[in-house]
């Protein structure tokens, strides 16, 4: 179909033109849509059937810009069809994990998925203190099982490289080399940062060690093509409650650096406890819930390696390596040494770009809600200041990181006296 | 045009068939052909005016299959793409060092291009003890340019991932997974070693540190798009003599790690330099043109990184970094740092990948003919054990090469007693 804008009007007439979304929306079903942001990027539509809440699909669509910057900032379409492939890649290989696709049509780069808002967009109940008791499980399942899977040690190299032409994802990748590993640590005029922070973003941008740093960690993004990774998984790309758990928004995925994912997750659970500085002025829970925060990181990366590694294990037929490699005496130490030192790096990777991840949100051109939500700009100061001393940390030490709890310990020396 | 084998006649009907070939044969000439082979994978043709010296080219076209192997062993014909982009892009980047491209044929998989046969195959004249006055300075330009003006440290991020998507070459890049990284290192049938190094070649085998090193390069190989390699850069793809150097044969381009073509030219040299145990029987005479070729791999290093990093310092526009990201007091000194850490990444690589290579050569599907033509097999054993050795600690010690005066020491202390 040729593509067109679709408002709350169209998007409906475009559902009932459509043959037949199985199970999901009866034919001829009354229905009606609203739009709801889904952050920066496209317009969403969550549609349903007012006489029967269980016919509900959310209708994603692509348009010709950058929805928050609008008109005058292109982006291509094409976003639509990489976030497409992610999800049902996601479904296949972490089932239950992402939204379901009921449809996608690549000339209107619209996509038709499951309407998950009986669940919340983690960044607010995480403000508000709520507990996700599966929460450790799910995202290093997802991440265990969505990079493993894409990634060299599973796939043969044929089959890694044509996976790598499918997710050439040039601009999407331009955002981020621009907003997440550059702009930010330079003057550029669209970076916004608190006032009182001025001393502490222009050190930033003239830390050289801390510069070199930041530049080695680009280079891992622009040149690593390890696995297929979700490439923006903070809390907000997160939709969770008591008992289920949703990755969405997949459309910066492309063949990166598996790092980029688990850092994105830990440096946002981190920001969060920086966060409570503010929200939460009882120290007693506050100091409880940030305990629970850091025991979530803790919990992540420990359950991710051992996840990873089990699979690693039991379906080794990728690339790296074959097992007749490590078939002979010692061979299954070398083996189990191998995936220790890959491993190791990675959590290097994961300490690198979770700490440029923390910084690029204290000055560049987003923040996260979790602390933008902060009024008072001095109290805001608090979390800022300890964000940019940990980050810069976590990148320049990353080589020296050996557990995650070496991580933590860098959350717990710096806010020793917040 | 529709797919089919040429001979010796139709390549002649072919040509002729050709609307023009500019500058080169006259509409209406006669030709004659004869097939030349070109190594393992194509069958190629020289054509010739018998009455015009001047009006030759040569034709290259891809079987269905890997010619040295035959029919059994299917190999997709696009290769031939990847050829004729990686020759067109080198002539682009290195006027002068590549064969000039005259016609291709995407159906035929055929590329109709200059002849080179003025030219030797360096293996032999390096054998022969021959100078190639110009060989240092030529091949380091060839390297510096083509990869600097591939790499993102010229291109912006979005002209990289064009690139990057233009050269996914999965088959070919499947050969040299098995053939270089792997296979050798292993028990697999079509392995082929000199029976006097069965210890050697056992005990690297089981090596622990040493296959966990070659493991290693291996991810490098499969998982760093650092810029366009021509990927098979040993000295049976480069023609010479005292005035000209040609690269020929870059079907295997694709975008990967740097450091894997200037290792292939490094290691060939010194794997030619300890044939000469056999070749050279005066010692003085032999002395004398080992001396060269190591002076040939330091030159070959020093030049190529004082090309690279003039081209860099000049037409720095690429993502890593834009020169605004070091403008600050104090910036320039962390651009010469990134720089200097860079190349010393890269001089890693180089080594960590020759020492692949000058193993697998000794222990692989094929050796260099510079070493099989030592009939002797207790004279040809001399050079192959010294290579073993040199190539196990080039990789093995490749973090702690500084300069290449510390690789080139490698050589100096294991051929101390050969």
């Amino acid at each position: 179909m040729a593509y067109q804008a679709l408002d709350t009007q169209t998007v409906v007439d475009y559902l009932h033109a459509l043959d037949t979304l199985p199970g999901v929306l009866v034919d001829g079903a009354p229905l009606q849509a609203r739009e709801v942001g889904d952050g920066n990027l496209n317009q969403v539509f969550i549609v349903e059937n007012p006489v029967d809440a269980a016919q509900t699909v959310v209708v994603k669509q692509a348009l010709p810009y950058l929805r928050v910057a609008g008109e005058s900032w292109p982006l291509t379409r094409e976003r639509m069809r990489f976030e497409t492939q992610a999800l049902i890649k996601h479904n296949e290989l972490a089932p239950g994990l992402a939204p379901q696709v009921f449809h996608f049509d690549d000339g209107m780069s619209l996509v038709v998925m499951e309407n998950l808002s009986h669940l919340e967009v983690m960044r607010r109940p995480l403000v508000a203190r709520k507990r996700f008791p599966h929460f450790a499980d799910h995202i290093s399942t997802f991440m265990a099982r969505t990079l493993f899977f894409t990634s060299d040690l599973y796939l043969t190299g044929v089959e890694k490289r044509e996976l790598l032409a499918s997710f050439i994802n040039p601009h999407l990748n331009k955002i981020q080399e621009d907003f997440v590993f550059t702009n930010p640590f330079m003057d550029s005029p669209e970076n916004k940062w608190n006032p009182l922070l001025d001393a502490e973003v222009a050190a930033v941008r003239c830390n050289s060690e801390l510069k070199l740093a930041i530049a080695e960690m680009k280079i891992g993004y622009m040149t690593n093509n390890q696995a297929l990774i979700h490439s923006d998984l903070h809390t907000g790309s997160i939709m969770a409650d008591a008992e289920e758990t949703k990755v969405i928004d997949p459309e910066f995925a492309f063949i990166g650096p598996m790092g980029f994912d688990i850092g994105a997750v830990l440096e946002n659970l981190v920001l969060n406890a920086l966060a409570h500085y503010a929200h939460t002025p009882d120290p007693t829970l506050r100091a409880e819930y940030q305990e629970y925060l850091l025991s979530l990181v803790r919990e992540i990366w420990n359950q991710f390696v051992a996840k990873f590694e089990d699979l690693w294990v039991h379906h080794n037929r990728g690339e790296l390596m074959p097992a007749r490699y490590w078939d002979y005496p010692g061979g299954a130490g070398a083996f189990a040494e191998f995936r220790r030192r890959y491993l190791a790096d990675l959590l290097h990777d994961t300490a690198g770009f979770g700490g440029c991840k923390m910084l690029r949100r204290m000055m560049g051109i987003v923040s996260v809600w979790d602390i933008t939500s902060i009024d008072d700009p001095a109290k805001r100061a608090i979390a800022e200041r300890l964000a940019i001393r940990i980050g810069s940390r976590w990148v320049l030490e990353r080589q020296q990181v050996n557990t995650i709890d070496d991580l933590i310990a860098i959350v717990r020396e710096e806010t020793r006296h917040p």
